[in-house]
């Protein structure tokens, strides 16, 4: 049998998840020293379940606090288990706050982070003037009352092929700042407004900076006309704060 | 000012709250000791707001575990601030998981629990193979795949008036047994079954152990055509077991 004298971690099976999370208790995705992240939780239960220490690759490295629907990443195994066992094993050795929703055979080559064409992002802000119990974990409040229609006309002018340099935060190398922000779209009801943004890639912290802009034209100090002169600046000063963490969830990843 | 002598406790004014709690960390609604109830948390915000040591009067009381969306309470107090004054206050000396959504002047003679002429509870069952992540304060998981059709069938033989005597854990006094469910609506999603009870009044854990029931149906241990008898029997013991706490919210109260 000289397929058992390989080295465990070589294996010729590559597995694509999905996972969920609620990232209030996680120092985020990324891996680091001293810290709960979800890569590392998820490591450590593949490593339980298959006996082989992997290194998980995932599309998008969310941030301390930021939550996950459709976070897709990938690993490669040598373990002879069905997707079914490997998705109940995998669950049952994760802490209540992640699981894996979906675990499939993916081609030897697929590369969860390389290969996704576009990601949607949700942010959720509460606007009623009681702050919210139930959605607690995973809604920004706005403390100001927004003027949602100014914040949908100056969302209009996001969209497109721009150069993202005004929106983009420090801590990460990323030599072309050019994304394609594909669509936004609005879901409101009464107290809470969501936004859905669809694009081929988001620099660092890119979705927050942009919802904290939209909450300052929502709020009255920046007009819906003044996001064309933001961007072309190019200067993170010209933009507006950066929203908590809380709001946002990786909705989706698409290939 | 003769006003100020009277006791702070005998006020005239009656001011009605709605109320909204993640029931998660509490032991239900009602004040006990040595446990952290809505109630006390309540009595407690009001008295640093007002100076007085006042007692609420809630309209359901909901055990541990269970949520509330609408809960609605009264107290008197001889505090001469504004409702919109005792909201923010109030709030700002609770806790995260609970809030008072509203504070209204009301009639002096108001009994938020003797005036209440209809409850709506709602209760959530997660049925996707995966355990929830983001909602997993507040839904009950179905580990059994469950036959919706049939559930909603079964669900109609509890509309009306009846003895339910049969859905009545022991542990309060309740002489009359007869309620009135004026409607059961369903909401269904993909992965999530949400059960809405409309009626006159619930007996100590009635909601509960009608899901119990209602899923004894989904998983095929019972029939529809099953639950006249399981009412008529008036026995506790031919229902089904109670379903957790967690999937419960009080929605709303009617006056």
């Amino acid at each position: 049998m000289p397929r058992r004298r390989e080295p465990r971690t070589a294996g010729n099976r590559n597995i694509r998840l999905t996972i969920e999370y609620d990232g209030t208790d996680f120092s985020g995705w990324q891996r680091q020293a001293n810290a709960r992240t979800v890569q590392e939780c998820l490591e450590g239960a593949v490593e339980k379940v298959t006996g082989e220490r992997v290194r998980l690759t995932g599309a998008g490295r969310t941030d301390a606090g930021v939550h996950a629907e459709g976070q897709v990443a990938n690993f490669r195994t040598g373990s002879s288990l069905s997707t079914e066992r490997l998705l109940a094993a995998i669950n049952a050795n994760l802490d209540p706050d992640v699981a894996v929703v979906s675990a499939e055979e993916a081609p030897v080559d697929f590369d969860a982070n390389r290969d996704a064409v576009a990601k949607v992002y949700r942010y959720t802000i509460s606007t009623r003037p009681v702050r919210p119990v139930l959605e607690r974990r995973f809604v920004h409040r706005s403390k100001f009352p927004l003027d949602t229609e100014a914040v949908r006309r100056a969302a209009r002018r996001f969209v497109g092929r721009h150069d993202f340099n005004s929106f983009r935060a420090e801590g990460r190398v990323e030599k072309n700042t050019v994304r394609t922000i594909e669509r936004i779209d609005f879901e409101e009801t009464p107290g809470t407004l969501r936004i859905r943004f669809t694009g081929d890639g988001f620099l660092y912290m890119m979705v927050r900076i942009i919802v904290g802009t939209l909450l300052e034209v929502g709020r009255g100090r920046l007009a819906p006309g003044d996001i064309p002169d933001i961007i072309a600046a190019g200067d993170r000063r010209a933009a507006g704060p950066t929203a908590p963490a809380q709001g946002l969830c990786l909705v989706e990843v698409r290939y």
